[in-house]
């Protein structure tokens, strides 16, 4: 367990290496993260090197006893590489390059770029090897997806479609081109999908998202496959910015040992429209289940976001510090944030870091630095812990992508309902594991799968043995849509699920955002996006409408079948909806909750083997009072005294207690 | 009378077509259109036919006695015709060319495209001629003008410039080129609007729309001819998406039998936004008055709506069937469900037909079996029949172009204001027949011809004949601004027709969403967009404006006029200010109304002779009740009973009576 | 002081103009602008002139003894010259061309463009330097920097480069390009900023603004130096549009003789959105702060304006007339209406002029009328009288350009938070010169400089001087941020400024759109966009922030330094805030101000010598009545008579008082 910075040594006077060093040091910092950006840098011309200014920059850090993580600087091409090369811009659909001068300007199928990032890579890889001071490498840059067209890519996106149909009637008949004419008779009639139009056929189009993605993770191996054979001891990362993507995390992080977020939880908690885009604890339940374990958190929030578009608020007093103890609650080991100092050029001059651009300690950097030394105080404890939960929600960004080439009705979003799934867990106190759908489940005792729209029969086969096994599995609306093609399957929805949950939808209305109402465990909710009116052969109703013509209709059934049950939800419901049916079912599969939460105080467990670890956050800028049952079980994590019943949490506040027993 | 749906047998297994045709005829369908997208698969490569497939679905639904309209498949041209001359891609104002893989991606002007076109339409005309199951076509589908930059657009639209003003100092002096210097030296100087700016000259830019509408018809003609000369026996009709659209359709269908429109009512009604994008009643009138006679629904609502955008609402109880018979209600013979089974592939999975993906029939398909038993047990009552009405309102794309290249206020729309004032007429249950605003209009009377913009000497001319003859003419705001160059006119507005109107604008101010209050017959209403001060010299005021600084000048006058008289109106009332206004004229000029209408409900009747057919349909999710005047007089159209007079209407509920003797 | 027309002889037929002449000449009207548009008439084909048209016009407008502004036409290159040669287009960020047949389309960079321009405006210049109706000339038309991409553009941006860092390793050093891996190695790799991206370095940016600035004032004086070589009696203007602008107008009217400006206020009064875009006063202060002199407005509101947008609302009764006044109140000596005649021909028709369509005179004919004659009687006094106020606000296109590249937080917009500083003093009664931030200053008591973000070190000098020798200053937050580079500085904030504000920012929150509040004289008010929590070293704090956890913390300081005051305002307070704190600091600076004035009646004094000239305007719909302090110190400056106290104004009112010694 540790906490480390992002410094970028090349962006400051050599005279203030050596004392920000000293002071990384004495904050308590033990990891920094470096050179990521630095292409120019290290090679200011065409195979022309210089690397010694970082080995200048390493030394200084290295006799602090600082440990170095290194950054492949890929997601920069110099400009010599990319007016010497221009096969390394990425062409939009319609045919325009995306210019040099920011970052993000390369095709992972660029050739060029494929050739200069081996010798740069492995040129780093080699130098790098032996010094004792660096750990490890994070490859590029928050890599996504790009939607290119350039000719790599189009010629590609053939290769990959002859790998994957073999012949073009094939192709043609599993897309069904038939459709407005769009039958293809000769390999090189196929082309991105140029001209950005939705319209495209969508197996096409997800064909493409597909391809785009595997582009990344191929990319990534590449880098990843050099640094490995040059430096076997070290470690190989790569920092995701979020979600959504395009790009499957699952596919990008094959080829790392570990998974690494940058989390930048959001500071205007008034202002509902920014708070929203953020995943918060889903992010980092998501980031754990990459790899399903422990993982880093390469950036992390130290001051308010800003650059080119208008600055957020600054963290509130607190906020800095519980969002970090956030991290290392949901599984993180490493926290790194960004940045050191303040950027005074560039574009990032607004991204505040622990430092301001004046470079005095203030408040975020004596809340960081608290932050820092509990971390260091307690890492004794919490090394080898990790997170074990007993529910698993499966994701999947083969779901998303699919639902946003078709967004199914005003409001529906996969990933913003797998929020409000997720949430509600979080809202009672009830840890999850976020996997991809296709990983094994069979060691929880709850399983919830939103949406399975593209069907997968290795993942409903994985399910019903699961559910025979006892399990309990929850499926909601829009699964067993289509096959894994992106097209519409001619079975009764849920699809080949339908047996197991003992329910057929016999129509839907896809309601949006005219609200509709529900009755459940006696009391009366709300529900919107889309309704299925269900028909349970032999599910049992627990919940039905209570509006319009399909008043009185099954819209949630729970079936017995095998040793488990599946529940089937046919709508998207209201917080307190959910709250009222995950309670339920949480309580009847005998998961343990924390009961009485307040709104955005959230709890996480790490353990290893009989120790146990709990951290109660208060994320919010009020003060709450949490009543901790049981509370002679726990003690606090740095006195060791007695937990007490009600625990006070000032805004930010942070409590961490340990089992009894630990 | 007919039902009939339609139907993509290339889409699905040649297991399934036989028990579909029974299944149709079963339901009571008896046309069927195909191949209207299906160019790959009848010329899968450039020179290569084949019918064959279309031959053996043609002879299986024929087994079942089903009648086919065959559309011609331009509207998709296949990859080797696009790929092999690119000329048939339109090119947008950009220069930038649309790519193919959806639909529309080509240009009318295309000489590719027009040769192309002439071999498979001939082809497909010489094979199907003696084909008895065909009895028509359908030429391509959905038709709208383009926005294309191609070569052979800058050439035809230079081409049609010379034809119209001959020289380049005529085309200089009547669109007003001196203004900014855009004077004409030579013809290689006149492009088609590049750039895609809204600051070009208004004349510019309203002839080159004329110049895209004029291009559609004559593609439609060009196919219309080799359908003629090879079909003879066979009809040949277009189907229209629906309004606003550039192109004139009164020009597109001159060379068709009949008219044919896709119907599509918005399944959203409490979605403000979305159901002020839908005509409904005036979509059905405005078809009827393109060729003044009864025409088809090429395409009826069966389902919700959804493709690559978010689906609507499914249809209420009802509504499927209540809107097939509003279109009948309003003139439509034959009503063709868009479409038997939904799509499984490509991009229109989600918009639903009869059957669902899973093919079992539900509720969407016993409303429509429902609806086509009822058709046909009437059809021999209904065949021969026509709607008649007394109130002409003159639509013009003329105007609608014009007022779209100038938006004259915030909130002033040309289609928008017609849809008002037309929807006073449906809820006081007075029919209308909605006309080209240049067609004859002696036989009404009462005249509507709302922002007469654009003035055209003829509809001047023949709107004084009618008055003078006495005839009831209402004239709106805006109107006689322009000539037909869109050229300010210097004459004191309402321009030429000031001298029947007997008023002249004093002053106007666009008010926009500056709401302004009115006084007419002693009630107080609101009114918007524009306000006209007007200056009566024969006029009577009967409305004034009870707000700011032209409180108490005259809003609205009436002029007797010859025989006749003629109301005009200085500014947009709202509903109710409309209701009393029009509630007014239809009084005063004699013409039956349905008093007592509730919001949504309507009435239509069609009459052969003195035998008269009344629809009283319920368009809403709520029971009505309405009270039937002189109800002795009608009779039950499917008992022969004796009518009630208060007619209770289920959501969607539905009430055909006949006159008593017919 | 003199009232002026636009007139287009050339958009009408010969024989109306004498008797437009001889209208003109009744309404009092003395200056006629012609010509700005007419490149195509007066050379219609490459190197073929015809002057003989506007001679004849010139000639029949002085036969009226009107007097001769002429516009060179360049603003509107001919077809021919766009076609011949279409380096003239600008080229946009995706390196595609403004394609002509609009305004604008033409590069100033264009070597082709200078070419024709040079020829066209010397052949003017020498046809009409000995023409005794014309005295003087506007270049162009409300000229703005273009954002142009061409050949010529990179290859002039590279020059400029050259000239300003003289090294790339300089400008490497001063932009940061090692941010990001942008470090230049060659000249040929800088570019424009291509692809549009705001993601570029800010530094970068802002010197292509500053290029793109004197691209546009190296244009103009292009211009004015052929003009002045021909025409040594002649003066030589440019009409600005308005604000915001990238063009830093200073510079742009070096080469002038005095600044002038088109003013079209806001018609639409309950229209928040569209009056917010109108500077109003604040406009006419800074366009007499350009030159520090009286100005000419060459465009003033004559009717509705309205083209390809939508028309707002026609000048209410009283308007047009308060309207003209308030220009000459703040420092017009010629008002020039656009236009005699509105339109008939080409995109402006619905631009309305003083005479409608239909050209017979009307309301707003007869209120400009009014205004004419008024001010001819007038003449006499006002001759010679100019404003000079206490109060100096320093305005900076550089702090503009800088803070729209970086918008700090959302709503935060140097512009609309100079206006809401510049309200406060209207509101007051109190006088401001608007001036260039780097202007003297010494004259004034009071000076407002709001977000010096930029700092430049002659500014910081300037300032400090003048509260050395008894100044009193008002800064505001983001001052002191960056260099002149755009480049964070490391010192404190607010930068140099600290030392003489005595006071530091001890840390910042962007609260943006989350409304705060302050505790300012007993009085509790709002504030908004960003929050400076500010340690005082010798201001003293005279008001806090009383709200979320910066409670109690000081937000406005006021320090003594030398022999004055420096005020630092670390936020933005609401309009009551303002009002309380600048009537504090007027009446201890001693600047007389003009109390209990309603919203939207407007004050302004000329001047001259002892003769005191005060001008009263309602520009608001409703009644209202002023109190006037020493009443008897005044006269009517029409009647001679004494002044009443109460000044009953209608809408629209417009009162002219003389100091009683006058």
């Amino acid at each position: 367990m540790k906490v480390g910075v992002d410094y970028y040594p090349e962006h400051w006077d050599r005279a203030v290496w050596q004392q920000d060093a000293k002071d990384m040091k004495a904050a308590g910092i033990k990891v920094v993260r470096l050179a990521e950006f630095a292409w120019s840098r290290l090679e200011p011309r065409e195979e022309v090197y210089d690397f010694q200014w970082l080995d200048d920059a390493i030394a200084v850090l290295a006799s602090e006893g600082l440990e170095i993580v290194l950054g492949t600087p890929t997601a920069t091409p110099p400009h010599w590489l990319a007016d010497g090369y221009p096969d390394v811009l990425p062409i939009d659909s319609k045919k325009q390059p995306m210019y040099k001068g920011v970052r993000w300007h390369r095709c992972y199928n660029s050739p060029s770029l494929r050739r200069y990032t081996r010798v740069i890579v492995e040129k780093l890889a080699r130098h790098y090897a032996g010094n004792p001071a660096v750990i490890g490498w994070q490859t590029d840059n928050e890599m996504v997806a790009n939607d290119c067209h350039c000719d790599a890519c189009t010629a590609g996106f053939r290769q990959w479609l002859e790998r994957k149909y073999s012949t073009l009637d094939n192709l043609n008949k599993e897309w069904g081109t038939v459709v407005w004419s769009g039958e293809y008779t000769a390999w090189s009639q196929v082309t991105t999908p140029l001209g950005g139009s939705p319209h495209q056929n969508p197996s096409f189009l997800l064909d493409f998202q597909r391809f785009s993605s595997d582009s990344v993770a191929d990319f990534n191996k590449f880098q990843a496959d050099i640094l490995r054979t040059h430096c076997p001891d070290h470690f190989v990362t790569h920092n995701i910015w979020g979600y959504p993507v395009v790009t499957d995390n699952y596919d990008l992080f094959e080829s790392m040992d570990f998974a690494a977020v940058d989390y930048y939880p959001a500071t205007d908690q008034n202002n509902d429209a920014k708070a929203r885009n953020y995943l918060g604890a889903l992010t980092l339940d998501l980031t754990r289940g990459i790899k399903q374990k422990n993982f880093w958190v390469m950036e992390q929030l130290s001051g308010t976001p800003g650059c080119w578009f208008p600055m957020s608020r600054t963290p509130f007093p607190g906020m800095i510090r519980a969002h970090a103890w956030q991290t290392v609650s949901r599984g993180a080991d490493v926290v790194v944030h960004f940045r050191w100092r303040t950027a005074r050029i560039g574009a990032e001059q607004f991204w505040h870091g622990l430092l301001d651009h004046h470079g005095v300690p203030g408040r975020r950097f004596e809340e960081f630095k608290r932050f820092a030394s509990e971390l260091n105080m307690l890492s004794g404890l919490l090394d080898g812990t990790v997170v074990q939960n007993q529910v698993a929600m499966l994701y999947s960004h083969e779901q998303n992508n699919a639902l946003r080439i078709q967004p199914q009705v005003d409001g529906f979003d996969y990933l913003a309902n797998f929020k409000k799934l997720h949430q509600s867990f979080v809202r009672q106190g009830v840890g999850t594991d976020v996997l991809n759908w296709t990983s094994k489940v069979s060691d929880y005792k709850l399983v919830i799968a939103p949406s399975l729209y593209l069907e997968d029969p290795l993942v409903v086969q994985k399910l019903a043995d699961y559910v025979e096994a006892g399990g309990t599995l929850v499926l909601t609306t829009r699964t067993g849509v289509k096959n894994m093609n992106n097209v519409c399957l001619p079975t009764r929805l849920p699809g080949a699920l339908r047996e197991i949950a003992g329910v057929i939808v016999d129509e839907y209305d896809p309601v949006g955002h005219d609200a509709q109402r529900i009755a459940m465990f006696d009391a009366n909710t709300g529900c919107m996006q889309w309704c299925d009116l269900l028909e349970p052969s032999t599910a049992k109703p627990i919940a039905h409408y209570d509006s319009e013509y399909f008043k009185g209709r099954p819209a949630i059934t729970c079936n017995p079948a095998g040793k488990g049950r599946v529940y089937y939800i046919g709508t998207v419901l209201d917080d307190a909806g959910y709250d009222a049916l995950f309670g339920h079912i949480v309580r009847e599969t005998g998961i343990p909750a924390f009961a009485g939460l307040p709104s955005g105080v959230e709890v996480s467990i790490r353990q290893s083997g009989d120790k146990r670890y709990m951290f109660v956050l208060n994320l919010t800028k009020r003060t709450h009072t949490v009543h901790l049952e049981n509370h002679q079980r726990w003690r606090n994590a740095f006195t060791g005294g007695m937990a007490s019943p009600d625990i006070l949490l000032e805004q930010g506040g942070v409590e961490i207690l340990m089992s009894a027993g630990a």
